[in-house]
């Protein structure tokens, strides 16, 4: 028997128990007389003790001992004398009476401590031990409580949990597919799944009403920070549903996560905030409602007055920094560089000072009166002691701009606080997204949502215009799911394929199998997908998924620790009918 | 709205509540003045009513609907005057008020009866069509019950589900793997994992104490019946645990599983049987237990007879089924033919019947006298009314034939009944399987499996006849799992590795990373991982894995449905930096 308890587990009430311990070595403290070990596992430490005066072979032969040696202690709890009320086990120690040392170790290349002196990579390298740390023992641990949270909420609301398959076909729209050459049909290929879409799809014509799924999905982007190829899908569809009760449903699995996996009540619905309003007041459509501090279009105020750069600009928008105004010259110098970087583009920051003694003072002086920028104060709510930030240029640009400006300005002050949560969902985005150069219209969400009711007509006259019934929910500036209701009708199906430009041809070749479902009684059905570890990297207070994830990729997509990917055998090769052909 | 209830829910308290339901389809009666529909979805059917009387016109609307077509309905909750006591609607009609066709259908390829009239490739293409009768409802709906039952088990056993990575490194040890072509790096490639087993080890590694996963894993074999290219597995692994610790846990899961899901008690220990014992009673290492009638060697009192058959046999074998004398010339007949045939390969079957008069009839009567033959008898626990049946030959093919025959006697007696079950471990496998060709050692598991405790110094010796430290657990002749105590020490890895025929590079380039974690301080580790497809078919009492998956694929592999694999863009090829080479 390797143990009686845990690392963690004993307390003052154990004391003068005989028990077995079996553990990582965190620690070693020799002072003179006696030696102290601090015993790790996943549970917690313990602080074993060895005197040289009662033990003294057995504290002799600690000196061989190292960190992170795995070793099986017997012993006698006994009350500390120097009580450590910071952890758990600290009124207690064991007086150790044997040791089995199971296995040793080389010394780790980096601390296994909260704060690890490990690099990056060097970290990746060596996940295994990085994974001892306690912040990412306590993200996984999270994430494991998350995953059966949302499947005891889902079971309990009827959902099926039913797995589809990973090895199904190609289809080129959308991001690339990884694919898996066949050996047994050749020059044929597997695709890796996107996402179950099409299956979920099918599952609800097969009559299953309401599933979900924790399932992995693969995307062969171009690497981007905090991407991984791999990553995992919550992925939900139910039938004989309409938008609301989707959305009231997923609010509810949100509150329920919220309490039982942060302790956190949110009694009040979340905000439902059209599309067109999110980005006109916060910039883009994943909006960090942690803070207020809204755009405003001030172009009506602020044209006509002879600033050149203002009058020639489609739209101009404006920030109020509460209490900023003490920003030096240098600061706003330094916010003028951050806007200027090509992620932004802008061509300059304008700003305002609301001075304490009522006068406002802008970097626009000769073009704008006291009285003018009293207007530009009374559209922003701002008071004395507030700085205004204004872009001006292309609208979607400078929308853009003046969220990252939003962003930098929160953080700057301290509003987005990671242990703060403010989820929101967004509503009625645009179905289609036009290509500006092609003209092309590509599917927002994707081929299969269905219009907002009421403007399905639109499809043929003005499909740019159309809105999707269609949905996100986000949490603190993160997308963390999205969905939509699904068309269920072949005709406006083969519709949305013509206009996204497939012709009947391709639209087959890819899609036969669903078109030819919907021949069969489709159910009127729709569903949301989360990103797991967006929303747990979320619930742990961490920016990368990488901390919520066991074996993540780098940006390279490379596994660092077991080399993947790798040559493979020429025969490998043969046997798949392949050869490598680098032009 | 789409429905106020489930086609399942409406009971005779609901009488004159007016109510709304969606569904298909299942089936149309016309009786003259009064139209009978079925309505059916996931959770049960409901029988509506159309008065051409009261409802003139919408009782002749529904002549427009056929089979399958999925309407909305409303109407009032009636007492039917002609009760159907086999559905839980049964008491009840619902009288139709209005109603909505919200999609219309095809004639279905087959019917959607618990029966299908549709051949396995039809249904196979229409999957979705398929879905949706009862027996593959409820097998799904009992699969996702599991698996939440599993999850609850492990879970409150202090066990972390950990996702591992699908986007591995090619190992060709063992069967095939599936590979993915990387883009970003290329002529590398990816593989597809066979199981998470090297993974499951660094997570112990990193600490994590109890790890599970239900997840695919991926076999590129030529396909057999029954094997599926991707298939689940629910893949366990804890530390600092001896081989009992882990048998009695999971025997725990075991019997929750049969109690939870099945409502059965299993308050005995299962039966843990060596595997030399399992070899020599039933002929295989995965036992029907549901029934005896063991294997007896009958070597010592058959041979020396003056039967040359008998006597240049390395081993006899014999069989007693009960209550079989009755058995004609033909009978028998058969089975000479059925232990003939290829697959079990007997030059013949030797019978003695055990007549009513005690006295013994044996096809071998010219060599044998009575009391020779009453000896037979003796030893097998035979009595009037019984049959015994004999194979002889090389003692590994007559055990499997002789094993062979017991399950069809098994059958042919109706001993084997999908309704019962019974649950053994088996232990103390070889640790290698011996290649009689190349005289190669293969691992009988994986090269990760520890020997027998006591056994380690064969492993300088005598590899050959060491034991591992190795368990399956089996249920009614099938292998539902299996794991071992790892090997957690650099050293004996080094060993087993060089053993298996593995160069120092080989091994160093394939498991290096495993290699360099067991410097670290690796606990004394071990798992099992079970086939979720096979113990949900054994649960569900049905033959096939097909049977409880959503999408399976068909004998070659191929998704007749999305027809995949499949052709890909030339583009695609080219980014892979790849070609297709028939030769």
């Amino acid at each position: 028997m390797y143990r009686t308890h845990t690392c963690g587990e004993l307390r003052i009430e154990n004391v003068n128990k005989e028990i077995t311990l079996s553990g990582w070595i965190q620690k070693i403290r020799n002072l003179g007389g006696m030696t102290f070990i601090d015993l790790r596992d996943r549970y917690g430490i313990t602080q074993l003790v060895f005197d040289q005066n009662t033990h003294p072979e057995l504290a002799t032969k600690t000196q061989e001992l190292g960190r992170e040696f795995v070793i099986k202690i017997t012993g006698l709890v006994a009350e500390r004398s120097n009580k450590n009320n910071k952890m758990p086990t600290g009124d207690i120690e064991i007086i150790v009476n044997s040791f089995d040392i199971l296995s040793k170790s080389e010394i780790p290349p980096f601390t296994i401590e909260d704060e690890s002196d490990g690099g990056e990579e060097l970290r990746m390298k060596y996940r295994y031990l990085d994974l001892r740390r306690k912040p990412l023992q306590d993200a996984l641990i999270l994430r494991s409580k998350m995953a059966q949270k949302i499947r005891t909420f889902l079971t309990d609301n009827d959902f099926l949990e039913i797995e589809t398959p990973f090895l199904i076909k190609s289809t080129p729209e959308g991001a690339r597919d990884f694919v898996v050459p066949s050996r047994m049909s050749d020059g044929k290929f597997y695709a890796l799944p996107q996402s179950p879409q099409v299956f979920k799809q099918l599952l609800m014509i097969g009559g299953f009403d309401k599933y979900f799924q924790l399932t992995k999905c693969f995307r062969d982007e171009d690497f981007r920070a905090d991407r991984q190829p791999e990553f995992t899908q919550i992925d939900c569809e139910m039938s004989f549903v309409e938008r609301d009760d989707i959305l009231n449903l997923f609010e509810k699995l949100a509150k329920y996560l919220f309490k039982e996996v942060k302790g956190l009540d949110f009694t009040e619905d979340f905000p439902r905030i059209p599309y067109d309003e999110a980005m006109e007041k916060y910039g883009n459509d994943r909006p960090d409602m942690r803070f207020e501090m809204l755009i405003n279009n001030v172009s009506d105020i602020v044209k006509g007055q002879g600033f050149k750069v203002f009058d020639d600009s489609e739209y101009i928008g404006a920030l109020c920094a509460k209490g900023q105004a003490i920003y030096t010259r240098k600061q706003l110098d330094a916010l003028t560089k951050f806007v200027r970087r090509p992620q932004i583009g802008a061509k300059g920051l304008v700003y305002m000072r609301c001075n304490e003694d009522g006068t406002f003072k802008s970097s626009v002086d000769k073009f704008y009166s006291q009285e003018e920028l009293k207007k530009w104060a009374d559209k922003l709510g701002a008071t004395a002691g507030d700085l205004i930030l204004v872009l001006s240029g292309d609208k979607l640009k400078t929308l853009a701009g003046l969220s990252e400006l939003r962003h930098e300005m929160g953080d700057r002050m301290g509003l987005r606080d990671n242990s703060k949560f403010a989820p929101l969902w967004i509503v009625d985005f645009p179905l289609f997204d036009k290509n500006e150069e092609t003209g092309e219209l590509h599917a927002m969400h994707h081929p299969f949502t269905s219009p907002k009711i009421g403007e399905e007509h639109l499809l043929d006259t003005n499909p740019e215009n159309i809105k999707a019934n269609a949905y996100d929910l986000v949490i603190n500036g993160s997308e963390i799911g999205g969905g939509s209701i699904r068309i269920h009708d072949t005709d406006m199906q083969k519709k949305m394929f013509k206009i996204l430009g497939f012709t009947d041809e391709e639209a087959e070749k890819q899609f036969g199998f669903l078109m030819g479902a919907f021949e069969y009684g489709a159910p009127p059905h729709g569903g949301i997908a989360f990103g797991m570890d967006r929303w747990t990297a979320i619930f742990n207070g961490t920016e990368s998924i990488r901390d919520v994830m066991a074996f993540p990729k780098n940006n390279a997509g490379r596994d660092i620790m077991i080399d993947a990917p790798a040559e493979i055998d020429k025969k490998q090769l043969k046997d798949l009918s392949l050869k490598v052909d680098r032009e």
